[in-house]
């Protein structure tokens, strides 16, 4: 049975009884509205750690679009279901107040790797997570933390951040989840339109030819201009960004070299997609 | 013999053999120029851990005054055999590169506590604090970290990051450490002219005087300007702050409350003297 706890002090006490039989604790921080990709986590961690945490909490502090923070899916207890039947210890579900209370006043801010597109779309979300992470952590004392690359960039920033403050734990990431037709997993795909779920897959579509194009030796910014004007063709609304990327570093790349990626943020309808791929 | 460890692998092997063994690891974090103050809390830090380690590093994040960096006293050796004789564990000693090496991006920082007085003065130090004292923590994995109460606001600064990011560690205050004549211990106080030097210690008894007439009932607005007027007529410089404050929140005080505390910054020479005392 999954324990759900919602306080920082019993799971504290919870995660030092562990601690004490020398056990490993593996973490996965999620929002909830579970999915496979969440799934495939809880996998991971099952396997590379002797006990379990899945965290379920929608952060505000990561949300710069109030509407997006309110319309976010929340169903504790389909998750909870899910999380019991994955063979998950604990689900750690506080509520704002526990995370955030009264005179809060520290932020964990990475800058380099956060600043370009997903920082330069949703300013100040990377300082919500980062924060919320390194509080995760402390909260959880997890030796081994498990994100999806669906999510490069807050990858690459919980990895700089845990880095540059010498966090002890170790950050595994774990592959991208796909629906049969290529979308990308993720709890806002339920907000999609019945028509534009059935469009939503031509994303990846378009990003896979486009990488096939950049290693057949395309012209990067050619390759990428006519990317854009066949997502636009295809009926995909603003895209915010389309970059081929270092997929470490995140500096955008003129010329194909290793490790680069492409990636993406647009919007379908009123729900705002992010994918993203190896070249 | 106190191990000199230069490397934070090093140091968290070491520790994490510790650990495994179940000791409580103590961290006094200093810049070095160690003094009777520094020494208290190694005292402290003895009576309250099972192993002890002293960090040394001069942090650059922290100075905003370059000319304060550069003079800022070092002497390793002697250091070193004052930790030795008191007993310490391990010293750690990293260089610049070894705490900020190339790529570093992460700050950071605390609102609320950290703005007035020092944050004022001093823009930027508390991020430099906050920083490197989480990476301390981090380095470490100290459960009981030690500072000195000389820098009042730095250790509530300090311990609103500790609650805030949920970080495993208790912090200890220790009281301040004076010189017979009622100085407070301070590595800079070396830069003081003979001359200073005999004048310093009035800045104490001015600080006792106000307290002594606050408790007695005396205007607060009345009394702070009246202690500057005499500190002034006493022949120190510039007085950046003289505040009477609530003891946690650092909140300015129109009048005497349980746990307030008056703090002051001022100029002596060359040399920017801070102190602080409770009313």
């Amino acid at each position: 049975m999954t324990l759900v706890i919602r306080n920082s002090a019993e799971l504290q006490d919870k995660v030092a009884a562990w601690k004490r039989s020398g056990m490993l604790v593996g973490v996965v921080p999620t929002m909830g509205a579970l999915h496979d990709g969440h799934l495939s986590l809880v996998k991971a961690a099952r396997a590379q750690s002797d006990r379990v945490i899945v965290t379920i909490f929608v952060n505000p502090m990561q949300f710069n679009n109030t509407d997006d923070l309110s319309k976010y899916p929340r169903d504790e207890a389909r998750d909870l279901a899910l999380l019991d039947e994955a063979g998950v210890d604990v689900l750690f579900a506080p509520d704002v107040a526990e995370v955030y209370p009264d005179g809060f006043s520290t932020t964990v801010s990475v800058s380099g790797v956060s600043a370009p597109m997903e920082g330069e779309h949703r300013p100040g979300h990377f300082d919500g997570v980062a924060t919320v992470v390194a509080k995760l952590f402390g909260m959880t004392q997890a030796g081994r933390a498990f994100f999806g690359e669906k999510d490069w960039q807050q990858l690459q920033v919980v990895r700089r951040m845990v880095r540059d403050l010498n966090l002890p734990v170790t950050v595994i990431g774990c592959p991208t989840i796909r629906e049969a037709d290529g979308l990308a997993m993720s709890s806002r795909n339920v907000r999609l339109s019945h028509e534009d779920r059935s469009m939503a897959p031509l994303l990846h579509q378009v990003l896979q030819e486009l990488a096939a194009s950049l290693r057949a030796g395309a012209d990067v910014g050619v390759a990428l201009a006519s990317a854009r004007a066949e997502l636009a063709a295809k009926g995909f609304g603003t895209v915010e960004y389309l970059d081929l990327r270092a997929g470490d570093s995140l500096a955008p790349l003129a010329q194909l070299e290793d490790n680069a990626r492409l990636l993406v943020a647009l919007w379908l309808g009123n729900v705002r997609l992010i994918d993203n791929i190896p070249v």
